[in-house]
């Protein structure tokens, strides 16, 4: 059987490790973008995930000539309109910093109770090669954020971000139990699904 | 049995039309705000749909003391970094104007070829009363926008919203198909899987 040479392209650590995780196993090998470090960021000027991942998936796929892989995901606050949605990794103006935007959040909610802090992790999968778009998924997850940050895994909003029938942060769950609930596990089996066709080819 | 009351949260006679269809059978009686001329509009300024149907939601059961239903809907397409989205109803400027909507939409799409053109409805459904939100549910369809309207069943951008599966518009599908498979038949029947529950006690 022979493997296929798939771009994940991300820089982010935390998102590397869950869609690692979900492919492994799959004839596929991996590249990320930390192997292309003078490639200029894609613009993710988009109002939904699923537009900035395939803006995302195009671009990359283009510059590289790889079939690429592209993840956007974010937080949605329903008490907040729906912030900070598509802003989620930028949310206190640096990209990236995810203690910052825990801040901002958590000040954000202020004397908000818990049952009307409802939100959703959602993400938008789409993979390209050659100006194609080859396949697209999205996954979501319910929750809702408390103030006090619990558990060390995960990444981002996870410390904060409380699933009600678990009693947990999606950062208190073992990875694995979090990619099998997770919008990121969804999306990515989903993925998975229509790739095995493509590259079954 | 005894029949319960539900505000329909909205005056959009094709929205009511396919929520009516979909509920009919079940011990509910339904008001709309047809029947509330003199109450001010909610105020839809969130990110994303389900932030703007709990707005909507909450809103109208505190204004009629009615358990109220409210969905925020609309298109997504991709190569217009997700524009129209919230906006789907106003993107003309004037509130469900869906003949100047779809006319900006054509515009704007240009040239590009059909298979860049992918789009999706997305419908989100909250049922809320005195203060609380008893239900909140999502739906979406995947599609395709054409140039040339076809088919004179719902509303909306449904002449232009193409599901490649049927080779048809939602507008070309009978009532009842197009709520079989549509984002709003989706979230519908999940909302009337909880309001069961709410219903029953």
């Amino acid at each position: 059987m022979s493997r296929h040479l798939l771009l994940i392209a991300t820089s982010n650590p935390g998102k590397l490790r869950e869609i690692e995780a979900v492919f492994a196993g799959f004839p596929l090998h991996f590249e990320d973008l930390r192997q292309y470090p003078d490639l200029p960021a894609a613009v993710e000027d988009a109002d939904t995930f699923m537009a900035n991942a395939e803006k995302k998936a195009l671009y990359y796929a283009k510059q590289t000539g790889l079939p690429a892989l592209a993840d956007d995901s974010g937080l949605e606050v329903d008490c907040l309109g729906g912030r900070p949605g598509v802003h989620s990794a930028r949310f206190a103006g640096r990209h990236g910093d995810d203690q910052a935007n825990n801040v901002k959040l958590i000040e954000l909610l202020g004397n908000v109770p818990l049952d009307e802090r409802r939100a959703r992790f959602r993400c938008a999968i789409v993979v390209a090669d050659h100006g194609t778009v080859l396949a697209r998924a999205e996954g979501t997850i319910e929750g809702l954020i408390i103030d006090e940050p619990r558990g060390e895994n995960g990444f981002g909003y996870d410390p904060h971000f409380l699933v009600p029938d678990l009693g947990k942060t999606t950062a208190e769950l073992a990875p694995e139990h979090k990619n099998r609930i997770s919008h990121r596990g969804q999306a990515l089996r989903s993925i998975l699904d229509a790739l095995g066709h493509i590259f079954a080819r």
